[in-house]
Parts: structure tokens; C-alpha cells; sequence
């Protein structure tokens, strides 16, 4: 194994404690900068050399620098580029070419280097240029003079070699436009890995030339045809970014079973599975016809798709349809099998031989973790370090994607404290520690659209990035807040619909009322964690998501930075008085926002759901100014206060529309600082 | 002609007095409007019924309208069209075919009764089903229950054939993308006409196999391949919009010489032009050698675009080449012609066979109404109604201009007065009224990228697609914006970037810094009107258009209702104590706005031109302030504050940094209103 062989990602890990101004905006952070002296400006002039090695990627991933730099400037460039290095702002050297198929491991370093004069980005091969390009471009800002960089050193590589977004576009359609621009995204903030969730009980998402049932029956029209999948592949290997398909299996597969019920451990008929959940269809392991079906639809799979790895799935599976046929039973009992885990594995064993007779190694979720699971295979960890620690012991390589469920709605900074090596982890051996690969952040779609999906995977997903790629002692919070703005802001301008998009939604939801107020109260809400959604709704794949929770944003800046300024304010000191005085504008402005949304709430079908929420936010900001005022009279206010405040904010915490009011903590403590006094 | 026997849109002007709520967001006006009673839900059980004559551009058309109402609800439908009537929430009968070519004049009309059981939308021909179809979609709004449209009976035809936008794609290049966005808003409004300008002193823009210097030379690779060429063409016809090529000619062609020197009256080399204005090259109307090429150049162009109209420019020639040519003067001389205009009629009237030999029937700026100017040919009147009228009077087909060019940065409202019909129009017979086809809005490049140029063109561009399709007598301009603000929302879901960029580029020049004061700002200037940018300030091509003035919209709504509150608050009475609160909010917001920005316009080299219009703006709420004071105090203010205030006024009403603050009028009024107690 290649990554066994250079380990060299895990002894870079050197981090500049006190980065400074010049580095503001680097996300993920590089493995070591050193600041240097000026400013290399930036105009009307600027021009990119390619010197050593060059091909047509990277060409266009120059090309594709000059536009992105355009837009963060509005500069009007020329694309054409220097035929030498003397005249150029840029100068980009490469060493050699990279594996003809991108593969695991390959090198990604480079080392750019900015004086007054000129940048000089060198790296062995077109990946590391593509990552170094990506950090000049964010190098970039205007200043009192000028757009410029400033000087600078900067040695980089990924702390991981895996370093992935999982799409699920099966129980929501994404086009490939959406996956295109997420691509995008996932370039500009190095990640490597696009791994496609291509099936699943609702739906079959990719065209298949010797099932056509397959897609003709399990997906409704919304499949990938082998032209469009081959334009994302290029498309991402233009970005330096791996594609793995995901076929699960054996069970999330009603889909399949369609058009070919006879995969199927009970009889049919199949349709389109339309609710959430775990079901129980799933694929006989007893019979030789399904692995023949699998040869022959992995053969055509993995010739379509050129990446060494191939995702098999393995997850979830209720095993009830193999408990109920007498058939299956009498099976394994005939061949010593104990259980449905020990029926799963016996399938993931057929399975395998099947996959690297088709020149692919596996991966797979947790559950394919199993005695006979060959050496090569990656166990992709879903429930917690603890397996990805299991696995490596057993001399299997893992990733994680414990704590980066993005579509669990949990905040930036929960993600960012998720380390592939801590927990159970840390413990490992460095031989073992070296199996562990990286992480992927999933992006389940059971709540996501293409109108909101970008949302929901931006900008929290740059937390997971910088994780995946920075020192692992990257650890400062509000560093990261702070820099995941400004990437935000670039993601924004490069096409990330994550904020035009959230913004659309609301106006959509606000129709002809203003909609500043209707922003107030999202910017202070977040939808529900977990699978909370689940609880008192009937979801299918056809029910709309046009509510507000649908597009209120997953984390809520404002609740989080007001909830400092309380800890400010009750800090005391001077700076504490000018905490009080922002926190008091914060809750003057809720306390009549009810009042400027009445009407709007009252009027809208999908708004109603939100008139308590919107009460309650005027509420809290009401027992806020007043405990406030009691904090800055010295007076405790009475206990019959205190219970009712206490009673409203025990209600205001608990969720309404499935969204939840994120100052509640923050008031909270105002009001215990009150009465506590 | 077809439109002379046809002239039945002049006759269909019936407006409803009151339409009231059930058709706010219809735009435009819809020529009559009977409400109904009730109204018909719209949910995911949404489908669409094609009935009598079909053809693949009227499913798509129908696709599109699914997916136009997906965006515009949220609901998840299914694009898949109702094999008949009976279960279809919306049912498209069409009677017969348009023309395999679109032609000017086509029959536009449509018919939408809406039930509360169904809606059923009738028309003679595709292009009038593509006109309901938007009006439909234009009718469903949420309400407390669903998502609904009102029970409605709409008859309705365009006022006028020719309802056009212009777009320059030579000053500054336009991709491919940037025309068809472009082409999707002009059909929410009914719009019918692209006229591509494609050739200008600063760029060539269309492959030429013929003359392939033109493109490669005259362009900076910036131009559209022919099958670029056929993929808007086609693009534009499934939206019922025709696209008319411009090739300016004699002048404004200094790009073609840069390949083509011989075209010119004075010897080479030529290059592109960067600057702005009127250029002296022009073609030399005295050799044959120039005709037998533009013969064999319009040859190709004529098969390349199908529309039977051919613009050939012919405006703002200034003669100096030709006069300055010996050579030149000689020929005039010896062919009796008299004078620069002569001569340029002169070429004409070379010209206009060669476009009639090739099938195609000639449009031209103003200039090109002389004697000998074919009947069929079309004057665009880029000067006033004058030239309309005189050419109507003459015989001569016309369009309006003058009162549309977008790029001034006029109001919707000043937009919205001019009127083919009126001033000069005015006293034409009916015959001569019947020659005057309609208008084109201009969307000079001067000061447009892809960028902004969107936000140039939309929603003003809306005022006068209404202008030119509704009857004559709407003409509310409080309902026109109102009914503005809706389709600026349908646009912004349908993908026109006018706000979304607008924001972009303002959240780019306020880098890291809150963005919100930067807005409050920009919210109440506009860019400096007419040609105002080219005094004082030397632009090119490359000129970075990047500034506050580029990313600000032309038009203040904040400002314009902000007038209105003054208007209300001086008027007095219950109602003007609300106004006078609420022009008091304003002003307090904007008094402390310059303290919130004062940072942020230090610390970037592109905002700190904007230093004094925040620091006025501030100056201006407290004149504002001080003058509601003494308002309401019924107290004279002293002279000397009068005099200090009118001193300011003066002088915050000039222009800095090519934008203008709007304000100062209604601030104006507040102040005499008190200095006048």
C-alpha cells in the first residue's frame, strides 16, 4: 500500500501558533507559513507562467485561477498566459506529471513563495499546483493601495490523504450541475475525494447499459447517463479530485428491486421506496443468480468509473425479509451460518472477489468490517472513532465520518472537534495510526434539495476540511470562525449557492413583505438536530420542502456570537459595558420584530407554524432587557420573575416548525445573572 | 406588409379601471382582466394537459413552467405532462402552428380562464400559449391556505409586435450564459425581440467563415462560434423571441479593420478600439471592392441568423475620414454627392440591395432615413418620437428607442413615460400610426460585465416590456412598481442574478467587514445619469468596473419611497404623523451610518473615494433631524442654520465617485419646510 510506504502527512503537522493578519483568510491552514516582508500587488497586469512539466489540466486550472481571480477583484484579465516566466505575477512550476487515474496517496505538497516581486508556486506534480493555486487565490485582498498578496512562505501538505464529501442524490435528485459546483467548492478548499452515493431504496441513480431496468424503473427519469457521469469524472480530475461510486448493498436497495425483484429475499413486486428510514428488502445472499447479476453490473460500473476503490455500502441492514423466508433460513442453517450479521458477511465475502475481479478494492461502511474482509479494503466508520480504531488493529485502513454528518445540523465547531485520531484512536500504534486515512463528511438527502443542499454542506464543511488537511493541533475556534467567513464569502463568489440561495428562499417565503424581519428571526433559529424531523411529521420524497426550516441555515451566526456578547456583558469591566450596551441592541431589535412580521406570519400558509416562535423571540428579548435593567439597577428581582421567566424560557427552548430558538441559552444566563445577584 | 393588415393590436386596448389584489403581480398589465370567483389550488397533485395542435417547444415550454412553479413554491412536481385534460390543473389548447420562422406580427394572443377547478389556457398558435403560460405562472401566490391561483377570465394581445432588448456584446463581452439568462427574463415578460449587437469599434463578436480575420482579430477570442450563434437562435425561438443581428455599419467598425484594412477610408493598421465615443474609421463607400465583401459577409451572416430583419447600424458616423480622404472627396465630386450624409446615404443605398439579396429586410439606427430608403425597411429611433413620426409619415416602419437606453441609469418611472404613441406620434393618422411597430430598450456595454449588466437591464427593463405590450392607458405608476417588485422577486427565482450580484458585489468590496452600513449606503445613491461617467475619469475596456458605482443599482427605491414619506409627512394630518415617524427612523438610521462604515471606507482603496457621500449622508439625517425638530416644535430655525444647510444640500447634491445621493431632495424639502413656518 502506497500510503503504508510515505506516511510523510503525519510528521508535517508544524503550525505558525500566531499566524497573523497576512494569513486571515488561508482555510485550510497550511502546514507552515512564514510571513515575509511587502506586498506583491495585484492589477490589470497580472499573469500566470507555467514552467516544467505542463498538460492541458493544468492550463485550464491556470485559466480557471485568472477568472476566480476576476471575481474576488473584479479586475478584467487576460486569461492568456505568459510564455515565459519573466513577465508573469505567478510563476507555477511543476515537476512531473501525476498518475494517469488519481490515486490514493499521491503526493499534494507544494511550496509558494510571494515576494514584492512575483509569486512562485513549485510542486512535484499538477495536484499539489492545484491545492497551492487554491491558496494563492485566497492570499488575495484588497488593501488601502491596492488588491494584493502579501509576502510570504508557505510550505504545505495534507495531514490526510483521504479527504472526501459524500453526495447521497438518491433520496433527493441532485443534477449534475449541483454536483459540478460542489466540486468546485470542495477544490477550492482542497478536499480530494467525491464519493457518490448512487443508490439507495429511493432511488437508482445512474444509467446502466446491461440492467436498464435498473435506472429505467428505480429512479422516476432522474438518472446520470454514462456520458454525464464520464463530464463529472474529468470535471473532477480537472480539480485534483478522486470520484467513488457507491452501489449499496445488500440491503438500501429496494430501488433496484423495480426492475429486478428477483435480487430481492422476498418476492415482489418492488416500487420506489418514498419514506425515510431503514426497510427491509435486501438482497439474497443465497442465491448464485444475484452474484452473477453483480459480476456483471460491477464490470460495467467499474469500467465506467476509473477510481482504484469502489464503494460497496453494507449498511443498515434489518435483516427481517432473511429471518422470514424459511428458504434463506433452511440455507443457513445448511451452511453453518449463525445470524443475519454472519449472512451479511457471507454476501460481503461473495462480493469481494467480485469487486477486485473487476480490478477495484473495496470500501464500505462500518458493517463490512468482518473476519475474511481483505486487507486492502477501507471500512468507512459511521458510528464512531471506536471502529475506525477496531479496524486498524485488524490491519484494515479506515476513514471517519462519525461527527461529520453535515446533514445532521450540528454546528461548524462540533465538526471541527471530530479527529479521525482521537478517541479511541489515539491509542493505535503508529503502524496502525498510519491505516487511518483520512474522513469524509456525508451529506445525507432526506431534507435537501438542489435549491438547499449547497446550505447544508456550506460553509460547514470547511470545518471538516481544515480538519482533514491542517496540523492536527489546528484547534483555535474562533480562528476558524473567522476564517470560514472569508471562505464562505470566496465560496459565494465562485457560484456556492449556499447563501444567494438561503436568501432566495426566505424572499420566497416573505412574497411581498419585507423580508428583513423574516431574516431576523431565521438568523436566530435552527432547524432541529439528529433526526428530529422524523418525530410528528410524515415525510416522503414528495413532500415540499418550502417551510422555513428548510431554509433557515443549520447554524445561527448571530445566536452564536450574541451568546458572547452575554458572556461579555456579564463579564463586567469597561469592555464588559460595551458588551451590555451591543447585547441591548441585539434584544431591542427582537423585542418589536414580532410586531414588523405579524402580518406576514398570519398570511402565508407555510408561515403560520412560525407565529409561536416569533412570539417567543420577542418574548425572551423582553425578559432579557429586563433582567439587563435589573443587572444595571443592582436589583433582584422578585422570585415570582424569576419562575415565569424561568417557565418561558423552558418553553422557548423546546422545538416549534421544527426549528429551534438558539438565544434561549444566552437569555438564560441573563436571567439567572439577574436573579442571582 | 403583414402588419399593416393586421393592426388589430392597436384596437384591443381594454385595461380594468380597478384590477384589484387578485392580479397584483401581473406584469405586464394583461390587456383585459375579468375576476372570478374562488380559486384554484396549486399542490404537488399539479399537472399539465396539452390539447389540440403540439410540437416539442410547446412540452418543453410546458416543462419549463413546472419547473418555473417549482421555484417559485417549493412544491416537488412531476414534469411529466397529463396524457389528457381531465386530471390537469392546467390545460394548454393551441390551435395551430406559428410560423417555421418567426415573423413580426405573428398573432401573440391568448386567452387564460382560471377555475377554481381548473385552469384552461387557449390560444391560435404556440407563441400566444407561451405568453399565457407566463401569465399563469405570475398568478400563484401562497396564501393562509395553499398555494393558489385567483378565479380569473384573461384576454389578452400585445399593444405592439416588436417589443425588443438590445444588448451590446462588443464593449464589453457577454458569454453565452450571460444572453440566455438574459432571453429567459425578457420571456417572463412577454418581451420579443433580441437584438444582438454584435460588431462595434471595440469588438467583432461572431465567428465569420468567410472573413475569418474579423473574429480572430477583432475580438480578443471573444466571440461566438456559429453554433453558439444557432444555440441562442434556437434557445431564443423556444421562447417565442426572435433575434435580429446588428453589424454596424459604415462607422462603429474599427474592429472589423484591424483584419480588413481595406474596408476603411484612410490606410492602416487599425486595432481595437479601447476607449469609449465616436471613432473616426469608417468604410470607404467609394470602392466596390467594399460591397462585393460585405455582400459576400452578409451572404453568411443572412444564412446564419433565419429572422427576415437584418440590422445594419448606420448611426454616428462623423465623417472625418471621409473628409479628410482627397481620394474620397474626389469620387463625391465626380457623383454629385453633396456632404458626409449624402455619402453615407450613399452607402446605404449599396448596402440595403445586398441585405435584400440575400432575403433579409433591413433595420438601421435614425441615420439611415433618407431618400431611396426601401418601404419594408424599419428606422430604430434612437433620438425621439421625431424621427418615428417622420419616417411614419414617410412611409417607413418604425421603432421606438429613445426614452429605453438602460445604460443611462434612468428610473423605471422615466422609462415607463415614453410612449411610441405620444409627443410627435401623437398627431399621426391612423394608417401612419400603424407603421410604428413598437420599441427596443438598449443595453449599451460601456459600463456592463457580466457582472452587473443584469442588474442594468433588470427590473427597469420590466417597465417597458409593460410599456410596449399593455394597453396605452396604464400608466399608475405606484402600481407599476408595485407590481415591479413582484416580477424583480420571479426573475431573482427564475436565476436572473440583478440581486444576487448586486449583493455580491457589494459584499466583495466590504471584504471582511459587516456588509449591512455598506448597503444602507449604497441603498440611496445612484450612478451619475447620461454619459456623466466619461468626464473626469479616462475608461477603457480593461478598466476595472468594480467600484460602488458598479455595484450600486440605478435606481433608489429607498430613496424614492423615502420621498414619498416626506411628501406624507409634510402633507400633515394622522397619517402624516406615521410618515414623519417613519421618516424619522430613517434618518436616525442614516445619521450613525457613516460611524458604522467609516473603517471599512479607509481601510480599501476602492471604497475611499465614497468618504464624502457617507460622511454627506450623515450630514443630510441630521439636516433632516434638525428640520423635523423644528417642525414639530413650530419653532423658524435662524437664518444662518438655512444658509448652512442649503450650503449643504448644494453640495451633497453633486456627483462623487460617479454616483449621486438621492436624498437630498426630500431633505431639501424637510428644511425649507421648517425655514418657511
Amino acid at each position: 500500500m502506497k500510503i503504508l510506504r510515505c506516511g510523510c502527512w503525519l510528521m508535517a503537522s508544524v503550525i505558525v501558533p500566531n499566524p497573523g493578519r497576512a494569513q486571515s483568510n488561508l482555510m485550510p491552514q497550511p502546514a507552515r507559513v512564514t510571513p515575509g516582508q511587502g506586498r506583491l500587488k495585484v492589477d490589470s497586469s497580472f499573469r500566470v507562467a507555467l514552467t516544467g512539466y505542463t498538460e492541458p489540466r493544468l492550463e485550464h486550472a491556470a485559466q480557471r485561477l485568472i477568472r476566480h481571480l476576476e471575481r474576488t477583484t473584479g479586475l478584467i484579465l487576460s486569461t492568456e498566459l505568459a510564455p515565459t516566466a519573466s513577465p508573469a505575477t505567478l510563476v507555477i512550476a511543476t515537476s512531473a506529471a501525476s498518475a494517469p487515474v488519481q490515486k490514493l496517496g499521491e503526493d499534494e505538497s507544494y511550496e509558494l513563495v510571494v515576494t514584492p516581486a512575483q509569486a512562485r508556486l513549485a510542486a512535484p506534480n499538477p495536484l499539489g499546483a492545484l491545492r497551492g493555486m487554491e491558496t494563492f487565490l485566497q492570499l488575495v485582498e484588497a488593501d488601502r493601495d491596492s488588491f494584493a498578496a502579501p509576502a510570504v512562505r508557505i510550505d504545505d501538505r495534507p495531514r490526510f490523504p483521504w479527504r472526501g464529501l459524500m453526495m447521497d442524490v438518491s433520496r433527493h435528485w441532485l443534477p449534475v450541475e449541483v454536483v459540478k459546483r460542489n466540486l468546485d467548492a470542495m477544490a477550492a478548499v482542497k478536499m480530494n475525494v467525491l464519493h457518490w452515493h448512487l443508490s439507495d431504496d429511493q432511488g437508482f441513480r445512474v444509467e446502466c447499459r446491461r440492467y436498464p431496468k435498473l435506472h429505467e424503473m428505480g429512479s422516476d427519469g432522474h438518472y446520470y447517463t454514462h456520458e454525464q457521469v464520464r463530464e463529472v469524472i474529468d470535471y473532477a480530475r480537472e480539480r485534483g479530485i478522486r470520484v467513488v461510486p457507491e452501489f449499496d448493498m445488500p440491503g438500501h436497495a429496494t430501488s433496484w428491486f423495480v426492475g429486478y425483484p428477483e435480487l430481492a429475499s422476498a418476492p415482489g413486486p418492488y416500487t420506489i421506496e418514498r419514506k425515510w428510514g431503514i426497510f427491509d428488502p435486501a438482497m439474497d445472499p443465497t442465491r448464485d443468480e444475484v452474484y452473477r447479476f453483480l459480476d456483471s453490473f460491477i464490470g460495467e460500473m467499474a469500467a465506467l468509473f476509473p477510481d482504484e476503490y469502489f464503494h460497496i455500502g453494507g449498511d443498515e441492514v434489518n435483516g427481517k425479509q432473511w429471518s422470514a423466508s424459511p428458504r434463506i433460513q433452511n440455507f443457513m442453517r445448511e451452511h453453518g451460518i449463525r445470524g443475519n450479521e454472519a449472512l451479511q458477511t457471507y454476501f460481503s465475502s461473495h462480493v469481494q472477489p467480485i469487486v477486485a475481479g473487476h480490478g477495484k478494492k473495496v470500501i464500505g461502511w462500518d458493517e463490512i468490517l468482518a473476519p475474511g474482509l481483505p486487507k486492502e479494503s477501507v471500512v468507512q466508520s459511521w458510528r464512531r472513532q471506536k471502529s475506525l480504531a477496531e479496524a486498524a488493529r485488524l490491519g484494515h485502513m479506515g476513514i471517519l465520518s462519525a461527527g461529520y454528518y453535515l446533514d445532521l445540523m450540528y454546528s461548524a465547531a462540533s465538526h471541527y472537534a471530530a479527529d479521525p485520531m482521537e478517541k479511541e484512536s489515539a491509542s493505535l500504534n503508529d503502524q496502525e495510526k498510519a491505516r487511518i486515512l483520512g474522513g469524509e463528511s456525508c451529506m445525507w438527502a432526506e431534507y435537501a434539495t438542489p435549491e438547499n443542499v449547497d446550505m447544508r454542506i456550506w460553509p460547514r464543511n470547511v470545518a471538516i476540511a481544515e480538519r482533514l488537511w491542517s496540523p492536527q493541533d489546528t484547534k483555535d475556534v474562533a480562528s476558524m470562525y473567522q476564517r470560514l467567513a472569508a471562505v464562505s464569502r470566496e465560496l459565494d463568489l465562485l457560484g456556492t449557492p449556499h447563501k444567494v440561495e438561503h436568501r432566495r428562499m426566505l424572499e420566497r417565503l416573505a412574497g411581498q413583505h419585507p423580508i428583513a424581519p423574516l431574516a431576523v428571526l431565521s438568523d436566530v433559529l435552527e432547524p432541529v438536530k439528529e433526526y428530529a424531523r422524523e418525530e410528528g411529521h410524515e415525510y416522503t420524497q414528495f413532500t415540499p420542502l418550502n417551510r422555513l426550516v428548510d431554509a433557515t441555515l443549520p447554524e445561527s451566526d448571530v445566536a452564536r456570537d450574541f451568546s458572547h456578547l452575554v458572556d461579555g456583558a456579564l463579564a463586567g469591566g469597561a469592555e464588559g459595558q460595551a458588551s451590555r450596551q451591543e447585547v441591548r441592541r441585539w434584544l431591542v431589535r427582537w423585542q418589536s420584530n414580532d410586531a414588523a412580521i405579524e402580518r406576514l406570519l398570519e398570511s402565508s400558509f407555510l408561515l403560520r407554524e412560525a407565529i409561536p416562535l416569533s412570539q417567543d423571540l420577542s418574548a425572551l428579548a423582553s425578559a432579557g432587557l429586563e433582567a439587563l435593567d435589573n443587572l444595571a439597577n443592582g436589583r433582584k428581582p422578585p422570585p415570582a420573575w424569576v419562575t415565569g421567566k424561568h417557565a418561558l424560557l423552558d418553553n422557548a427552548a423546546k422545538a416549534r416548525a421544527e426549528l429551534l430558538l438558539m438565544i434561549v441559552p444566552p437569555v438564560q444566563k441573563l436571567v439567572d445573572a439577574a436573579a442571582s445577584q
